[in-house]
């Protein structure tokens, strides 16, 4: 640690009961953006759409002089340049990516950091090359047990100077989805997606996705890093290590209906029939049910399961309701393969991370 | 105006002093976002890169229905298809477009609206149709003296349910570059930024640039709508009428130097020279000076101009500064060639608009 950083970079904190979000959180919600709930209409998010959240800088990196290095407990060491990678049989995955950090803005304490509301999600299809092909032709060593992934991105974060870092257990890097993607939605990555190259891990949330990436490193230990054992764990307390934060626990979103007003966001329906739609995905197993409220989770009925995107990608759904005149509350709340399903309280911890409350939108249905 | 709205579509009104950014504000945030600053490097902001602001939802519109219709005070009205419009010749204009409530979130008392700091600014290469070829097909009338430009955007805005529209008169409607563009950077428009066309008018803030343009019409009488009489007014009290915001007030912004904070976003450098780098532009005449200063204002001294790309798109400049350990403040002032220049204090009006505060940059250069 930089002894002089301590106050330029200073420790997590929890903002004060009264305390609305200062200009350091409003900083970050001007740099990193959500994805607006209308583009829950596409399969597909657009670029631009797709939420992004990026730890320090967007690097510029020369696609010329860009090199990923395969390092460490490997037989044969190498480099590989963006036509190196586009030489391997090309694989195309549908993801849904989300925030770890979605839903923290609501948290009461609410942890002082990218003040997230509900939008940090989009799904993409990733272009590129399974890593585990790579990691075959460098000859992984019999005793490795983890694959850890740097970033060009550098940065200082609660005092510690770093290049942004990952690891990941050689079990869920070598899954045939994980990929090293060199194309977004069909064409190169956006500079804030990674350009040239960013780790795609399928189901896991978005601090896995190491952007920009310039080398991957095969070790014996575990991974101490601090994005791995500071950064992105769940715990109570902020003297305590807590558990990782590895898959995207199960969520649904509804697509606001109506129209807005511009400033409170309220949504305004006319009386009779609305057809409800959102999607709602898992990182843990396929979504399999999705219940509705139209009046604040007092009742709820199933909607209808559009067509699967896919073992990664959100699922549509869609639901009739008649809206009479009057305020309501709309919640959508899902339910997986594995049984997971979406707390109705709000869980806490204290750096925010793997909220899945349910969804509420209020709705104003106005007379004829 | 529809009686059940004002309980949630509010009149403006400005934050208590003690009051932080709130759930609505933030709201905004996360949906619209800015240009990170690093991305000042690009001629030309890549898609996802360049600032948005939406008023109500983005709609979807089937370019297979979509048409935009040209009536009022035409000799000929008619209705033209995205084929009809890329039939005609096309011209390419480069333009830099900042939102007009740039710089609202630090007036105090402040505005309670979209909290933009600095970021809502951004350089696109539009292609499209010229206007003036659009309107002498259509034939206008020598009583002709506006163009009102409607949008298939809806929502409500203090109490008003509107489709989002703007005047503009036809002299400047009429200028050679003003567009109907159909395409960004060489692609179709994104969702976000008006699929599948928009107005451009290069050198005005944002809100003049309609987006899901749906019809044009001439009309002969001043337009009096909400977008141009009630918002988008420069004035002190909310009962005076105030004056129109049209043109883009010169602007520097400075690319920060260094590597950031995570949290905090304070930049720190190494003691020795750096290059500062960033873009100026004005929406009334070519930037013709840029003065840095590394003391906070105390001292300026000239950045070197680098070429120019084109009468309606920023400006690049670079200047060398020695960085010594300690805290600074670099500050940048653009000057335009019509002797405007960017005030050292903060300029208040009610609704935030045409903010050029002098753009400053707190650095902590840390000893080798």
């Amino acid at each position: 640690m930089n002894t002089e950083l301590p106050d330029v970079s200073l420790p997590s904190r929890l903002a004060a009961s009264t305390e609305g979000i200062g200009f350091e959180e409003l900083a970050l919600a001007a740099r990193n953006h959500g994805m607006p709930l209308e583009a829950l209409r596409y399969d597909r998010t657009p670029i631009g759409l797709h939420y992004t959240l990026i730890h320090y800088d967007i690097p510029y990196l020369d696609p010329r002089e860009w090199r990923l290095s395969i390092t460490g407990r490997v037989a044969h060491p190498f480099r590989l340049s963006l036509d190196d990678l586009r030489a391997y049989p090309a694989r195309t995955v549908r993801v849904t990516m989300e925030c770890a950090g979605n839903g923290r803005a609501r948290l009461r304490p609410r942890p002082v950091s990218q003040p997230w509301l509900v939008e940090a999600v989009g799904t993409a299809e990733w272009t590129g090359v399974p890593l585990a092909r790579v990691l075959a032709d460098a000859g992984v060593s019999p005793q490795a047990r983890e694959v850890v992934f740097t970033g060009a991105d550098r940065g200082t974060e609660r005092g510690v100077e770093q290049d942004y870092r990952r690891g990941l257990s050689l079990d869920e890097a070598a899954r045939d989805e994980v990929l090293l993607a060199y194309a977004m939605n069909g064409a190169e990555l956006p500079p804030q997606h990674g350009y040239p190259l960013r780790l795609i891990v399928p189901g896991w949330y978005g601090m896995a996705h190491v952007k920009w990436l310039r080398e991957i490193e095969v070790i014996e230990d575990p991974f101490t890093g601090y994005q791995n054992m500071v950064a992105y764990r769940d715990r109570q307390r902020a003297d305590e290590t807590g558990e990782p934060v590895t898959r995207i626990a199960v969520r649904a979103l509804i697509l606001p209906p109506g129209i807005p007003d511009f400033m409170s966001r309220t949504r305004i329906v006319r009386p009779g029939p609305v057809t409800l739609t959102g999607r709602a995905w898992s990182g843990a197993a396929p979504v399999v049910r999705v219940d509705i409220s139209a009046d604040d989770g007092d009742t709820w009925a199933a909607a209808r399961l559009g067509a699967s995107g896919g073992p990664w990608a959100w699922r549509g759904w869609t639901f009739d309701w008649h809206a009479v005149p009057g305020r309501h509350v709309l919640a959508a709340r899902a339910t997986d393969g594995d049984g997971n399903t979406q707390p109705v309280e709000q869980r806490w911890n204290r750096d925010g991370f793997a909220n899945n409350l349910v969804h509420r939108v209020p709705v104003a249905c106005l007379g004829e």
